[in-house]
């Protein structure tokens, strides 16, 4: 079976190298005489630029979509173009060809789940994307597995590399969020228009994947409160720190009875002394709590090319190996109603830190906090207040500073999670 | 397919609820019309108390093997007895008897891999072993998928819930190795007799298992390098924590090269802030490096009742999935010649304290830490000496601290990670 790769970025060549190069152990899959002939090979990528270097002659470089949809030999087709509208079409027109498909583009598998999988069925043909959440993490397969015995309750974790080497770098240097994020970009740790990683579109997309997967029905991007990372200072690393504390970029989940979820993307003070703390770099882990096994932790790289591109390949692997088989695995249920009922269940004391930038700041601070919070402790210093409050629900929280943002425009705050 | 039990202790009892009693999901995995008649359901049950409530009609408790051996309606038998001979005896009989096999017993694993692998294959069927390490955490499966991309170079964890409830408790009350035992015993999280675990056998199986998997070949129990717990007193919990340590019982294998294994279970001071110093109680964590994915790491219960039969059972819906499908998964390859090398790759600085019970207690430990290590820092205290070294190659320290045991009995030691 020939095997058809979309786009031959950092990834896509990272896929060649594994499947045509004999960069890892792919060729030992088909070791056995009989397989060996029929060794898959990518004997297709569609690309604008065809004067890529490939390293072999299997692959040959095409620049029209028919000449991957109308090649019969090919079986799987790997979407790694990245971006919405065009890998959208080129993935339902490979799975309506009778393709399989596996992707790592989690704002298609996002935005059009329940469709795509669908079409997949329709159509006889497995779609995968293990390769859109965590990158070199294997959270889809594991999932779906703990999902045939458990009912998961609750996702959460850190699932951004880049805002992720960027919190553990400011932690680390005590420096502030704008040279960070310039570091990042000029070492390839973040984009040039950082938008998607830093105001947390990227986490979100991952969250409402995993989340559509655990609870059985479609939960939207749209669907997740979302507070980025760009408001946090030098100054509120040395705070927290001096808390006891360090801040992540937390996508988390919670399903409440049988239909209730409550999903939220925001900065998070963990203690010092924790698992989550000490995820640093470009390293991401993700919890699952099911009622049976109670809670599992998978960390690995979340992005990069080799680690991705092994869950690609990973991907790859599934489909041959059920290829021939009698009974395609059982589609996810993705069909339940749930109501989406913002972060309600979330709830902690809060750290916040407001810029007195006049006279009233202060006041206008404090008598904000105090229509939410009946304790707090309060540090002036240096034109700032700190603030850490006592036990806050955070749809309370969360109101309250966006009407605080009105008078005191420049703050930051975060929920210490306990 | 009907399926047996051997063995209705804890972890039986926990398969039973999931699989006849309908805790959890089980049942859902079998909702189609077709399906459903054929829910597969545990008819039989191996136990010498055949007073033991079921909680339903379904299962009958047999005393004599045969019952299930000789019964064509079992296709799985699930091997929950513990112990060494006759499960081993059991499950090669039910192998040889054409049923796959499920189990949880890392002793037997451990020492019968191979040839309890090789005769599932001669037989035409499958076994699995999921729950063997790690209780909860699905790192069987994971390492097997991963293994078809990777090459595995290094495995390390905390293997054993006991001792980890153990050191983690002891950090917590600043108390020492006795009392702390006996409360674990007084709470059922150690057993009456606790050597497997406080000496480190019941991680070395675990260990054993893991690598022999990883490195494809044979790695016994006996090739690893074992030191328990039983010397860490309070007055190290207390130095270590002064120190900024946390003292984890480790289980450590890296393959070198293409043939030469280092394997070794000991208690090693991690960093304060690290992820494995913050794995705590009963919870166990996993890592595993491989060529092309990077390190992953996997937390989760390793030991407990419903953990542990998650596993289990997740092992028999996988046989049920390939049940009547064309092919066999491959089984492992397990016959690569390893060179089995002790601890010559491990190396650090040293931790070390001695208690000083007459006037040449002080002068034979420094001399004896001479011999070995360049620079250290000494405290001398309360009658008791601690020393950290410069950094010292494994079986160099180890060979020292064995002749310096000959002079001065009393004393603990753990290799500092970096």
């Amino acid at each position: 079976m020939n095997i058809a790769l979309l786009g031959f970025g950092t990834i896509g060549s990272g896929v060649y190298e594994l499947i045509n190069l004999n960069k890892g152990k792919f060729e030992s899959n088909f070791t056995d005489l009989a397989t060996q002939k029929s060794r898959p090979a990518i004997t297709k990528i569609l690309e604008r630029d065809i004067t890529k270097d490939l390293g072999d002659s299997v692959g040959v470089i095409v620049t029209d979509p028919k000449e991957i949809l109308e090649d019969d030999s090919i079986g799987i087709v790997i979407a790694l173009m990245g971006g919405m509208d065009f890998e959208y079409e080129m993935i339902k027109a490979c799975l309506k060809a009778g393709k399989h498909v596996v992707t790592a583009n989690k704002a298609v598998i996002s935005e059009y789940f329940a469709e795509l999988q669908a079409l997949a069925k329709e159509n006889g043909v497995v779609l995968r994307y293990e390769a859109s959440v965590g990158g070199g993490i294997p959270i889809i397969g594991t999932l779906k597995e703990e999902m045939r015995i458990n009912r998961v309750t609750e996702i959460k974790g850190i699932l951004n590399g880049t805002t992720n080497f960027i919190l553990s770098k400011m932690t680390e240097e005590m420096a502030g969020f704008e040279d960070t994020l310039a570091l990042a970009q000029s070492i390839g740790f973040a984009e040039a228009d950082p938008t998607a990683d830093v105001e947390g579109y990227d986490v979100s997309r991952k969250l409402s994947i995993l989340s559509s997967m655990a609870y059985e029905g479609i939960v939207r991007d749209e669907d997740v409160y979302k507070r980025g990372i760009t408001d946090i200072g030098a100054m509120d690393i040395e705070m927290t720190k001096s808390l006891g504390y360090v801040v992540k970029f937390l996508g988390h989940s919670i399903l409440d009875g049988k239909r209730d979820v409550y999903t939220t993307v925001e900065p998070v003070l963990f203690k010092a002394a924790s698992i989550m703390s000490n995820v640093n770099s470009e390293f991401n882990i993700i919890s699952i709590t099911g009622d049976i096994i109670g809670e599992l932790q998978f960390y690995g790289k979340g992005a990069g090319k080799d680690a991705t591109a092994n869950a690609v390949v990973g991907d790859v692997l599934y489909i041959l190996n059920i290829v021939g088989e009698q009974n395609l695995p059982r589609p996810l249920r993705l069909n339940r109603k749930l109501n989406k009922l913002g972060t309600g269940i979330f709830k902690g004391k809060y750290y916040l830190r407001a810029n007195l930038n006049d006279k009233e700041s202060l006041d206008q601070v404090l008598s904000a906090l105090e229509t939410v919070a009946s304790r707090k402790t309060v540090i002036v210093n240096d034109n700032h207040v700190y603030v850490v409050t006592s036990v806050i629900a955070a749809n309370e929280f969360n109101a309250m500073a966006e009407k605080l943002r009105e008078t005191v425009p420049e703050f930051f705050y975060a929920r210490i999670y306990e």
